[in-house]
């Protein structure tokens, strides 16, 4: 039986921070750099409070126009080949995200299966024995081998294996 | 820390079987007696062929103007003080689905959080103490305790716990 393997949306498989820095200077005529964002909590680092970031993810299309991070696709499909992968990502909050993102997916995977499909609100309560997500707070809950994927918001977080990139997760897991 | 108990939507807390014949009738002027569809599975049992009866669900409102099964709201309302309550629904098949699945459940069960809501295409997936369903094959996977929701296609399997209605469920675990 294969192993499985739980792999997260935003900024993971989605540049969700290249989204808001996008909206962000279309809002507001300011791009903001990448770079300042590392280290900082999400919503952090930016000249307007969270709030107002926040406000995007309300927007129609704001998830449905992410664009795929560099090596996913292809990283992805070799990795559904070898596990059972589930894409696991906390959509509920966000009632126009749930049909952008099984869109979005269906896009640019797919070779993947809606049956691999989860949109929740807590993801304490999938089990497998990989996850892939940028945010600790999932990982905390997770049974199986927790794997921090790199985005700017999480570079200040050392308690858990890091994952900076597509090459790396091919690496290790493939 | 509570135990966690699974709740499915679809002939358990929603009227879905109604819903069918609601719209079956409307189609088709023919009222179809729920009680001639008992013992037979899902979509059997129909003047027309199941493929007729599928379409239905990728109709808009389908899922948005389900009745409330009789009991649920109360049942739950106070099962959600004693368990940690998710409600789990195979929706990504549908994808009108998802965002009026979600809005049913926020208008008739305003008390639960959207952090207690999981959209999937596989229940394999999720883990818990309980589970309550109308469909063995979600019951299959299940590691903790299966129970089988009574509905018109599920009366002929008997590999599992049954409860007939809300009332039962509330007997049993409150």
């Amino acid at each position: 039986m294969k192993q499985r393997l739980i792999i997260d949306m935003d900024d993971v498989m989605a540049d969700a921070t290249g989204q808001f820095i996008d909206t962000y200077e279309k809002e507001f005529g300011v791009r903001v750099a990448r770079e300042s964002l590392n280290g900082k909590t999400e919503g952090a680092g930016w000249p307007h409070p969270q709030e107002v970031l926040y406000q995007f993810t309300f927007r129609p299309q704001f998830f449905r126009t992410m664009r795929v991070n560099e090596g996913a696709q292809e990283v992805v499909r070799q990795l559904n080949e070898k596990y059972s992968v589930f894409i696991v990502s906390s959509a509920m909050e966000f009632p126009n995200s749930l049909r952008e993102k099984l869109d979005w997916l269906k896009e640019h995977f797919p070779f993947l299966h809606w049956k691999q499909f989860v949109f929740c609100g807590s993801k304490s309560i999938v089990h497998g024995d990989y996850m892939i997500d940028d945010l600790p707070h999932n990982l905390d809950t997770f049974g199986g081998r927790r794997l921090l994927f790199t985005a700017p918001h999480n570079m200040q977080f050392t308690q858990y294996e890091r994952l900076n990139n597509w090459r790396e997760v091919g690496a290790l897991l493939l």
